[in-house]
């Protein structure tokens, strides 16, 4: 392979949605890939997510919160995806303290049995756009200031500094990716736990009305494959090492105008304007859409995929394993 | 009493340094006072703090780690003084999951129990410079942007967002303070634990040498009896709710400055200038002084005590009591 450093690979949350893709990815380009994940039904982990690949990655069932297993795990490891998450908005209003486990307290963890038992394995952490809370400007870039508006953020925040910090301060080599709407094929489309535009491309497929809340806000969406890119960047040019980028997307658009093209490439599906329910206001972060020139500048990254292709290939995969999702 | 919404009043780190002051001067104000503190050996608590007032204040021995007890002692009461900490950078580093359990995990449960138990109580909570970093310029204003370099530094960020955040969206009552350094009658002198000027007070004290690290650095001092005023300003002004505000005080001075003056105040002991240690200076943040006049403007704060004055008191408050901080 390539790229020697990717040669002994574990990604938490490895049966999730990026993990996964990234997981398979890896595989195609032989890494030995360990994948970890808990599968909480209501988080992102699928085995079906790696259908196909089940002699080609090796899955180990554990929780992050586990402190024992991940410090045998991240032995003899060269590269560490961290992905794995407490990611609803929501979930983490409801029940703040299993979002500070797994978001927090997990984080500090990993990062400690890496420090101890595999101090020179690189991680790349997949942070989230949530950090920034309502945008001051736009696009955001990286000196936006954080102001989380909720739990998930702050925690969010919290696990992404740690990492900088063991970067900083142990030399540990870490970095973090601040995603933004990440779609594609292997998101979770039973419901809207994970985002809005799951549960759309479900009903779309299934020919049903779908819900837009809202509908003006501009939003940022990058395909699946486009984040692997920036992971593997990340992971192999040391350049990236204690550096935060964000990612994002072509183009932003309006949530209504999403609709718009979910519905259009559906054989049949409408949407309707839904005002926000209140409870969901109180977290909302109105527009967004992210500079992301720097992790260009740096590593190089692009989006590739249009929205447009992007949204017909995740229908396109839906079409042909909906029931798995389900 | 002037100030009826001093009431009833909660003070978590109530045997503390600042936490005892505080209590101290509400009893004085009629306050009905209740002191959380679970008295680790390792941190501020000290029931002398409170000597002359073991009748007039009410303390209780708990954890603030202890969710069932915080749900009880919460209700009922007009303001939280939320004070309780774990506040050493070198212990964050060398045991995060205590800082963190302490300083976020208690935190959140803390304003949980607050919003299902006593959604109008007002909560001030006792946040740090530390948050800040390095800085980029000085002196330092709250939109300075938060880029901790310790793992106290991180959880302390988390822990004052979850006030705010719980301000934000469920219209509890909470603000934060960023205090500097804190100094003055009932603070740790026994170690450095608390703070490097704890442990030189008591070394100048007992007429012996003691080692200033550094000695260029430029740092801000508030006396205790100021920051206590800046507490009570954030509990009985509404326009505190919501907010963060800088502590400071007068004129910056450098360490070896501040060494002297401790030095003179003395009868005889002297100082010397060490190499900062290597393990200290991957998390030293280098100068600080902090721009309070938004906390000026907005409530009317101003340290009142000079350095010299206040490091008098202290220095005379030890000569009478050192015996009972060893």
């Amino acid at each position: 392979m390539k790229d020697a450093v990717l040669k002994h690979v574990l990604v938490t949350g490895g049966l999730g949605f990026i993990g996964s893709n990234l997981a398979l990815r890896l595989a195609g380009m032989g890494s030995e890939v360990t994948l970890i994940d808990s599968l909480i039904p209501e988080y992102g982990g699928n085995l079906f997510n790696i259908k196909g690949y089940e002699n080609r990655v090796s899955v180990n069932i554990a929780d992050i919160r586990d402190p024992h297993s991940m410090r045998y795990l991240v032995q003899g490891k060269d590269v560490l995806f961290n992905l794995a998450g407490q990611t609803s908005h929501m979930d983490s209003m409801k029940d703040p303290e299993t979002d500070l486990q797994i978001n927090c307290t997990s984080q500090l963890s990993i990062l400690e049995a890496c420090r101890k038992y595999n101090p020179s394995i690189k991680v790349v952490y997949a942070s989230t756009r949530q950090i920034y809370g309502r945008p001051d400007y736009l696009p955001v870039d990286e000196r936006h200031p954080l102001r989380p508006v909720d739990v998930n953020g702050i925690n969010k925040m919290a696990g992404e500094w740690y990492h900088i910090l063991y970067n900083n301060v142990y030399g540990l080599r870490a970095s973090a990716l601040r995603l933004t709407n990440t779609y594609g094929p292997r998101m979770r489309v039973k419901d809207a736990r994970q985002t809005f535009l799951g549960v759309w491309i479900r009903l779309a497929v299934e020919e049903r009305p779908f819900e837009v809340w809202g509908g003006e806000q501009l939003r940022d969406f990058t395909y699946v494959e486009d984040a692997v890119d920036a992971f593997l960047l990340a992971a192999t040019n040391p350049a990236a090492d204690g550096k935060i980028f964000n990612l994002g997307g072509h183009a932003p658009v309006s949530l209504s105008q999403l609709g718009a093209m979910v519905a259009d490439l559906s054989k049949g599906a409408s949407f309707q304007i839904r005002e926000f329910p209140k409870e969901r206001k109180a977290i909302d972060i109105g527009d967004y859409y992210a500079d992301f020139s720097s992790i260009s500048e740096c590593l190089g990254w692009q989006p590739k995929v249009s929205l447009k292709d992007g949204l017909s290939r995740t229908m396109d995969y839906y079409r042909a394993f909906l029931p798995e999702y389900l």
